[in-house]
């Protein structure tokens, strides 16, 4: 390797490095940090954010990359040298396009941001954020202006959580999905309804928590590079390829939250245990993209653990665990009441066939934003009637309707696609996976997983940063991504549930 | 406040945060790091330090430090603005004096070092160790060199861990007490002997948690701005006043090494805890030194958790706790049993009256080798033949004599004597505190700590750096740090407890 190169290895390696302190940090304060620690914490997360920014963006670094890119010009693109090389300058060109000004600004404002947004949830008075979130979506437009301009406004804001992807692929993705969705959702109110009562009845912790760990240990969640803990929200975080952590939460009267939680964030926590070990200390490691990375959690959620072949197996362990909860429930039963669909007012709550509406009425209202088609004053309004159009029911307050997510607060606009494309690229994935392991079922029925995982990891996770979402999808299934086999499963999974 | 006084605080509580995360960090790494993350956790550190380094002993700081020691060259010397630039001046000139070269050098050669101590402590073989030994010694000297000349090599060294002590106090202090100590050794040894058999069965661990958090919650331990955790060693470490972790291990079958180990923890914490709030994020924040430090943990340990008043208070509490392996044991032999006097090899499981002696031995050692005056190949050797003397029993190999402790290692020449100046100073606080405090014991007998942390906090822990050690023990207490205290302690509760 050029000397040049180990330079900038070296330099990057460093930047990985407090980054993953970073994140340390951040899995403290959200797992153990006792309250007092919170001010403190504030300052060290600060401190080391803007140290890191000035290392990562230091003239070196610019330099550097600058030099390799004429020297690499005729490499192999495919190559992982080629491949670090444009990682890195698309991470460097984000970091050092947007002036440190706008950046201490932005932090400031989503800070008070993030202040109104709670306390206009808290009594759910959308005027309380309204101009608070006025001010941040003029602040993304300029943000826009900083990048070559693209097809649209939005690209830019989408490139940030889905590198590459662009505003009117997801508009052509949404616009399919949208009147099929509606129409299966209609279908399914005017069937008879499931019976998911047993899931509401005392089920103790500790059983919660061996059951999650014996099926995250089953999966190939590897307990020497990872671990499990308790926060108050869910999420997995790594500090390197072999040091990969997911929490879950417990609700005593609801054990689907913990149990599907484990197994969503273990999804996550195998994606970042799989990456290939050279991308360590590398603008390379982690994962493609939100999207991607969703469609595995979403994949060992939903399409391994809401299954029938996953609960032939582990019901019967189940039964055991909680003998009083589900002995007189059998599996049919139980099967149905977990893939139970009720149009639900709270996103974080919605089942798989209600999951995206939640997600494409939030994208509708994102780009009329953006484009000013839509004044911030007017969403309350909006929000409720796109809901009633969409899923038929209306939030009876701003808490329960559009202010329910943190994700605006903190300038997050273009960030809720990527739960819905988590669950297209899944399915995706799924129909690839069936084609090319074709006892997969029966696999999962005698509660293996070797395969599926070895699969994964050969096919996605094993690539980390390496491609584009549209890319690795593409390369993988053979086609970019596309609504039609989430449809398609869908419809047959909920067919068959609700006999339509 | 000057403008460079501000610029010079804004820089060095940057700094803080940084030594803050490298904390944070470690701490984790000691809890519930898994294994794998091992690697990564080293390059996360090592980046970490030297960037810490780096932004600490920048010019930047080193000629704010220098103007502003004109601009407060008439201040009050007592004020908190001359402490300020006092410590972080030394400080300072600790971290610039030693070139980088050595930092680097000295860092391979301890890593070295502690694989081999580890290799040739397994192995019980010193001559593993015996190279990499001679190197560190030999690299200390050299540190040395980088200092003024002071009356003594080994003050130097001692300085780093105890500012301000000089060798020739210590060597005084260890004169007077190794003939009155040995002489009570000699005394136990030929009185009645102590059961203390109801020690070594079982106590499971879940009561021994929760008695030691009962304990350490009655000693004024705030949970809300600190937390206990389980680690392999034991030990205290802060993220800042507000946050302070404590960790513990469990022994099932001797509840001691729990119960008092949480109380010392507890004290090193409480120390933590009460630092006055204006030092967070600057140089006074922290102990005085390790000695001061370790008189708290021994306080609460010791002075507290090894008397009669504690007991009377507790001992109901434990035995409800434990009532099938404490039930019928009384109050006073449960008292002496815990208070039993046995010479042991093993330092850290050393009792009140002998643990000075694996000091001095140390101490003797460490000067020696220093000076020039033993060579590191005889050390096992005169190891063995001071033990003996000293206490009476003779290692039967390496490991359970000169290989036993980690401190040579990571090069720590120095150290060992904080751990008994905590001894003295702890019980020289004690007689102050029982004239100004006349009912000491009685609150104590009633489980209240009020009044005792209330004046640990005002005499000690509010100061953090503020104070010297030798300054910090003349001001509370009239005197400099002496053993004569701690003798007359040692002398009356063991002549009651062994009828001398």
């Amino acid at each position: 390797m050029s000397e040049k190169f180990t330079k900038l290895k070296a330099l990057i390696a460093e930047v990985a490095d407090l980054n993953a302190a970073q994140a340390v940090l951040g899995w403290d304060q959200q797992t153990y940090m006792p309250s007092g620690g919170a001010e403190a914490r504030g300052h060290q997360l600060a401190t080391l954010g803007s140290l890191t920014h000035q290392k990562f963006t230091s003239e070196e670094i610019g330099n550097l990359l600058n030099d390799l890119k004429a020297e690499f010009a005729d490499a192999d693109p495919d190559s992982d040298e080629a491949r670090y090389l444009k990682v890195a300058t698309k991470d460097y060109d984000q970091a050092t396009k947007v002036p440190s000004e706008y950046v201490a600004k932005f932090a400031k404002l989503t800070a008070r941001g993030h202040e109104s947004w709670a306390k206009a949830r808290e009594a759910s008075d959308f005027s309380i954020f309204q101009a608070d979130l006025e001010e941040i979506v003029e602040m993304r437009k300029e943000y826009v202006s900083f990048f070559p301009p693209a097809d649209h406004l939005y690209d830019t804001l989408l490139d940030e959580f889905e590198p590459g992807m662009k505003t009117a692929e997801v508009q052509e993705i949404f616009g399919t999905m949208r009147a099929k969705q509606v129409e299966l959702l209609k279908a399914i109110a005017d069937a008879k309804q499931v019976d998911d009562s047993f899931m509401h009845v005392n089920y103790p912790e500790k059983q919660q928590w061996d059951f999650g760990v014996e099926v995250a240990t089953k999966f190939g969640f590897d307990w020497k590079r990872g671990r499990q803990d308790k926060s108050v929200h869910p999420f997995t975080t790594s500090f390197g390829v072999n040091d990969v952590r997911i929490t879950t939460r417990f609700m005593e009267d609801f054990f689907p939250s913990a149990l599907f939680g484990t197994m969503h964030e273990a999804g996550h926590g195998l994606y970042e245990m799989g990456v290939n070990q050279e991308y360590e200390r590398t603008p390379l490691n982690g994962g493609a993209s939100l999207g991607v990375h969703e469609s595995q959690s979403r994949l060992w959620e939903n399409l391994v653990g809401r299954s029938m072949p996953f609960w032939e197996h582990f019901y019967p362990r189940l039964q055991e665990s909680f003998p009083a909860q589900l002995g007189n429930v059998n599996l049919p039963n139980f099967y149905k009441g977990i893939n139970k669909v009720e149009p639900s007012l709270i996103r974080v709550e919605a089942d798989e066939a209600t999951y995206n509406m939640h997600i494409m009425l939030r994208l509708e209202l994102e780009i009329a934003m953006i484009e000013g088609s839509v004044a911030v004053k007017d969403l309350p309004e909006l929000w409720n009637t796109k809901f009633e159009e969409y899923l038929g029911i209306t939030p009876s307050n701003d808490a329960e309707g559009v202010l329910q997510d943190i994700h605006w607060s903190f300038g997050g606009l273009g960030y809720f696609s990527t739960y819905a494309l988590g669950n297209l690229i899944s399915v995706q994935l799924w129909e690839k996976l069936n084609k090319d392991i074709s006892d997969l079922d029966e696999q999962i029925r005698q509660g293996k997983f070797d395969t599926l995982l070895g699969w994964l990891r050969d096919n996605i996770h094993i690539y980390g940063r390496k491609y584009e979402p549209q890319e690795l999808v593409q390369k993988v299934t053979g086609s970019k991504i596309t609504p039609e086999p989430y449809l398609r499963y869908l419809e047959n999974k909920y067919s068959e549930i609700y006999g339509l």
